[in-house]
C-alpha cells in the first residue's frame, strides 16, 4: 500500500468532524420518500429530472421573455398580434403542463411541490394568467406576463445561489439598514422645515423631500438643489416653474452649504457602507462555497489517487497531536517497565499525572 | 467520561490566557453596588430594567418621530393642530417620568446616570423642551422636537453598537483627514487666486472655493465649472448671473484642464482612502464582535455536549507544547533512571542544559 | 555544513509537493523542439529572442500610435500627409519583417507561431493593413491602423499578465453578469410599457429603455428622467423636442419614484457587485503572482546564503512531523529492546498499532 | 524565576531571525556622528531637536497659511496690506533662521541635511521668495507662498508616512497606469476620427477628446455628450455655440452607444483597479506598520512584566521543533546506552540517519 495514501488515511481517521461516523443504519436504510408511485408518476418524475426538459423550460422562458420584449414595439404589435398570441398560449401551456409534471413527481404527496418557495413563486405567475383581467388594461397583462421571466432564476442554480447569497447578507445589514432610514427621517423633516418655503419642487412636504435626499445621496444633480436653497428660488431657474411657483424667496447661504455637506458626507458614509456590506458578504459566501467545494473535490481524488493530500493546518496539527499521544504511550509503557532503579517513577518525578490519564482515557473509549 | 470533553478541558485548562484564573473572592464578593435602596428606588429599577418598558420607550420615541414628521405637512399642521399639541405633551411627559425613573433606579447616587454619555444626549434633548422659546420661532421648536428621534440610538443597543464602531474608527483616520483639510486649502486657495475674477460664482473667494470644490470632489456637475474657466464666462450661460455679473472674462484652457484633473484625481483617492478605511475598519470591527460572541456560543455548546470541540491553531499548539514537555519529564526520568551504562548522563551528551530546566521549573511553579 | 542550511536541506526533502521528484529522465533528455534548424532559421531565432529587437518593437508600435494620433490634427494631417504615409508604409514594412522573422524562428514548424492566441491578434492587425480598402474610407483605414497600438499588450508581458488576470476573473462572473443582463431586461421592458407615452425620448422602445438604463445606473442625469416621468413631459423641458414631441403627457409620480428608486438600489448593487468582484479578483491574483515570485526568489537567497530560512507553517509542520516520526522510531526500537520485563509490549499496552506500522511504512516506500 | 518569564526567554533564544545576534562590538562603540561640535552647532542642534521649537514651526506654518488664505479676501488685502506684509516677513525671517539652525545641527557636516528629500523641499519653498520677481505678478507671488502650507507634511511626522504609503504604492501600479493611458489614447483617437466633425466642441482634437473621455470616465454629464453624438449636434443645445459652430451635423446612434457604453465599462473597470489598487494598498501598509509596531510594544511589555507572552504560530512551530530536538537527543542517548540487547541499533532499525546527524549537528554549532 501506498505511504502517502496510508498517511491520509491515518491523518483522516483522526479527525472525526471531517468524516463524522454515520449510524450504519442509515446506509441500509434507503431514502425512499415515495414509497409508491404510479407508473404516470414514474414517468413524470423522470421527465422532470431530465436535464433536456430542464434546458427546453429555460429555452420556453427565454422564449417567453423575448416574445414580451418584441411585443412593447408598436409595429410588431401591430403586424404579429395573432402570432404573439398564440406564442403566449403555448408558452402559457407548456407551463401549465411542467407545473403538472411537477405536482405529479411528488407522487402522493403533490404539496410537497409547495414546500420550495421557489416553487410556489414559478406557480403564482403562472396562475396569474388566468385572472379574469379585462383586456383593455394591456400594460397590466403585459407587465404580469414579464414576471415570467423572472422564473430563470428558478431554472438557473446558479442564479437561485447569488440570489440566495445576496438575500443572506440582508439581515446583517438589518442595522444599518434602520440607521439609513433614522438619518432619512431627520435629514428629510430638518430640510422641510428649512427649505418647503423656498423650495417647494425639492422639499415641499416630508415624501418629496425623501426622494430629494435620495437624489442628492447618490450626487446626482445636487449642487443645482444646493444653489436654490442657497441664493433663492427666484435666482435659479428650475422646472416645472409653473407647478412649483417660486412665491416665497428665502436665500440661507450658510445653512444650506452645513446642511448639504452634513448631509452628503454622513448619508454617502452609511450607503457605502450598507453597499459594501452587502456586497462583500456575499462575494466572500460565493467564495467560501465555491473553495469548499473545491477543496473538497481535489482531497477526494488525491484519496483515490494515493496522493499525498494537502492537509490543512488544522489537521496538521491534529495529526501531530495524536503522534505525540502516540510517543506518549510507548513513553509510558517504557516508564512502567523499568522497574529495577525505582519502584514507584511517576510519584518520585515531575510526571504531570492527569494529562497523561486523560490520554490514556481517550485511547481506551 | 467522553474523551473528547477531556481533551477539551484538558486544552483549555492549559491555556490561562482564554480563561484567565479570576481570585476566589471576585466570586464570592457579591457586586452590589446599590447596597440600600428604597422600596421606590427598587420599583423604578426594576421597571426600568423591564424589557417590556424598554420597548414602550421606543415605541414613543418612534411616535414622537412620527408626529413631528406629520406635522410638517400643512394641511395637517392646520387640522389636528390641538391633537398633535396634546400628543407632543403626553410625550413629553412620559420622557420626563422615564429619566426620573432611570434616576431613582441608581438608588442614593443618581448622577450615575450621568455618567453614560448616551444619557446625557438623552437628558439634554428632553431638556430643551423645557427652554422659554418664544411660540414664533415654530421651525426651533419644530426642530428640537426632532432631535428626539435620535434617542433610538440609545435605546437600540445594536444602532448604538454600529455608532460605535463607526466612532472608534475616526480617530485611525483623523491623520488622512488632516491631509483632505491641507488638499482642500491649497487647492482652494490657489483656484480662488486663478479663477476668482472670472468665475466669481464658484471661486469669487475662498469659502466659495470650498464649497466648489466639494461639489467638484463628488464629481457633480464639474464639466460646467470646468467650461467656465476654460473658455471664459461669457462664452458659457450660468445662473444667477445678476448676483455673479461676468466682468472680467478670462479663459485660460490649460491652467483649468491640469488644475480640475490634478484636483480631481488626488482629491478623489484622499476621499475614497477616506471613506474606505472608515466603512472596512467599521465592518471589521462589528464582524470581529459577531465572530467573537460566535465563537464563544458554540464553544460552550462544545463543551456543554461534550462534543469534540475545535481548538484554534493557537490552542492547538500550547496543547502540543504542553503533550512535549510530558514526553520530556518522562525522558528525563528514563534517563535519570538508567544509570549502569554511564555515571552523568546529561553532561556526557549534548542534551541542552538550560531548556531541560527550564521545562521542569514551569511544571513546579 | 551550515547548520541553518542542513536543516533548510532536510526540511525541504521531506516535502515533496513543493519539490515534486521529476523523473530522471526529465533531466537527461533534452527539451529540444527544434532538431533542426537551418542557419537562417537559427539567425530569426537569436534576433527575435533578443531584448534590444523587443524593445526596437515597443518603440516602433509607440511610434505608429503617435503617428496615427497625429494625423487626427487636421493641419499635421495636410502638411504633413506624404511623411506620414511614408512613415507608415516603413512601420508596416518593419511589422511584416517581424512576423516573418518570429515564423522563421519556430524552425520547420512555422504554425506553431499561430499556437498563441495574441501572435494570431498581431497577424490579424498587420494583414488588415493589404485589405484592398478603398482610399476614400479614411476613417475605417486610419481606425484598422489605430488597432497596431494594442500591439504593446503582446510586446510588454506585465500588459499581458494584467489582461490576463482580468480576462481570468471574467468566468466567475458570468451569473453575475446574467443577473445583470435579466436586471436590466425586466425593467428595460417594464420601463418601455410604463413610460413610453410620456417618454419617448428615454423609454421609446425597448433598446432605448436599454441605453436610459444604463445611463440611470451610472447616475448620470437620472433625476431628469425622472421628473419628466414624474410631472409629465410637459412641464420638463428635454432636447432633441421636434424628434421626440411630447404627445401624451401621461404624469405617474407614484409609479415613476418607485421605479426609478428600486431599479437604482438594486441595479448598483448588482453591478457593483459584478465590477469589485472582478476588480478585487483581478488585484488578488496579481498580487498571489508577485508574492510567490518573490517567496522563491528570497527562499533561493537564503538556500544560496546558507541563512537561516524562514519556513511557512505548513513546511514547518511537515518538518515537526517528520521528527516525530524519527522519535517514534526510535521509541519503537527502545521498546523492542527492552525484552526483560515483558514478552509482547505492543500487545499488553495501548500503543495503537496501525498508526505505528504507517509510519514505518512510510520509510521503507 | 517565574516560569512564563523562563519560557519566553527560553522561545526568543531560539529564534535568531526575531533577536538577531548583534556584534558586541555595535553596543560599545557610541554611536557618535558628530564627534566634533561647537558649543554654537550643540545649542542648534538641541533646540532644533526640542518638540516645542518644532510645535512652534507647526504653527508658524500653519499661520502663513492662514495669512494667504485671508489675503485673497479683496477688503482684507486692501485693509490689513501692510499687516500682512509684515506678518510675511516676520515668517519668511523665522523659516530662514530655523534652515539655518538646521544646517548648524548637523556639525561640519552641514551638506548632510539636504540628504533628506523633504528638507530639500522645505529649502526651496523657502529659497524661492528671495527670486526676483516683479510685484507686478501678484498670482505668482501668492502661489509661491501658498506652497509654504506643504510644509507642514515634512513637520508633521504621521502626514509623512500617509504620503509615503500613497507614493510607495504607485510603483506597483505603473503597468496598470500604462493600460489606462494605452486605453484613453486609443478611445481618444477613435473618437476624434468618429466624432470630430460632429462635435467639435467634445472631440474637435485628439487633446480635447482626452478631456472629454475624463470627464465621461468621471461619469460626469455624459449622456448629454452622447446624445449629442447620437442625434446630431443640431438637435441637441451645448455652449458655446459661437466658438463650436455645428457645421456637420452627423448623427450616429448605433456607433455613439456602442462607443459610450464599450469606453464606460472597460474604463472605469480600469480605473476601480487603479484607485482601489492604490488605496487598498496604502490602508494595508499603514496597517502592517501600526500593528508591527503595537506588537513590538506589547511584546517588550509582557516581557517586562514577566507574563505568558502570546507568541505567533511561527514562533511557536519553531520552539516545538526545539524542543522536540531536545526529546530527539535525549532518545540518542538512551539509544546509546541501551548496548546489553544489540550492537549497532541505528543501523538494525529504521531509525533515519541523515535527520538525526542534522539536529545533531545543529546543536553543536
Amino acid at each position: 500500500m501506498e505511504a502517502g495514501g496510508l498517511l491520509v488515511a491515518f491523518a483522516l481517521q483522526k479527525i472525526p468532524k471531517l468524516h463524522p461516523q454515520k449510524s450504519p443504519l442509515a446506509k441500509t436504510k434507503p431514502i425512499d420518500e415515495h414509497p409508491y408511485m404510479t407508473p404516470l408518476q414514474q414517468f413524470a418524475k423522470r421527465i422532470v429530472e431530465n436535464t433536456r426538459f430542464q434546458n427546453f423550460i429555460i429555452f420556453i422562458i427565454v422564449l417567453a421573455g423575448i416574445s414580451i420584449g418584441l411585443d412593447t414595439y408598436e409595429h410588431i404589435h401591430k403586424q404579429f398580434s395573432h402570432q404573439l398570441e398564440l406564442a403566449n398560449h403555448i408558452i402559457l401551456a407548456i407551463f401549465v403542463i411542467e407545473i403538472v409534471l411537477k405536482l405529479l413527481a411528488e407522487g402522493n404527496q403533490p404539496w410537497r411541490y409547495f414546500y420550495d418557495g421557489w416553487n410556489v413563486f414559478d406557480f403564482i405567475i403562472v396562475a396569474v394568467a388566468f385572472l379574469p383581467i379585462d383586456a383593455n388594461f394591456v400594460a397590466v397583462i403585459r407587465m404580469l406576463r414579464l414576471l415570467r421571466i423572472l422564473r430563470l432564476i428558478n431554472a438557473i442554480p446558479q442564479l437561485r445561489m447569488i440570489i440566495g447569497a445576496l438575500l443572506k447578507s440582508i439581515p446583517s445589514m438589518v442595522y444599518i439598514f434602520m440607521l439609513l432610514i433614522l438619518h432619512f427621517y431627520v435629514f428629510g423633516t430638518l430640510a422641510t422645515i428649512l427649505f418647503s418655503s423656498n423650495d417647494p419642487k425639492h422639499f415641499g412636504n416630508l415624501h418629496t423631500s425623501f426622494v430629494t435626499l435620495f437624489r442628492i445621496v447618490t450626487l446626482e444633480g445636487w449642487s443645482e438643489v444646493l444653489y436654490i436653497n442657497m441664493y433663492g428660488c427666484d435666482k435659479i431657474p428650475y422646472e416645472p416653474k409653473d407647478m412649483f411657483p417660486c412665491t416665497h424667496p428665502h436665500p440661507q447661504p450658510v445653512v444650506a452649504v452645513a446642511f448639504f455637506i452634513t448631509f452628503i458626507v454622513t448619508g454617502s458614509m452609511i450607503v457605502l457602507n450598507l453597499f459594501i456590506g452587502v456586497v462583500l458578504g456575499g462575494i466572500e459566501d460565493i467564495k467560501l462555497e465555491v473553495a469548499a467545494e473545491e477543496k473538497s473535490k481535489q482531497r477526494a481524488e488525491q484519496v483515490k489517487n494515493n496522493l499525498p493530500i494537502e492537509l490543512t493546518v488544522e489537521e496538521y496539527l491534529s495529526l501531530l497531536q495524536t503522534q505525540i499521544q502516540t510517543l506518549n504511550d510507548k513513553l509510558d509503557w517504557l516508564v512502567s517497565h523499568n522497574p529495577p532503579n525505582s519502584a514507584s517513577p511517576p510519584q518520585g518525578t515531575n510526571i504531570p499525572k492527569q494529562p497523561t490519564k486523560q490520554s490514556g482515557g481517550s485511547k481506551k473509549k
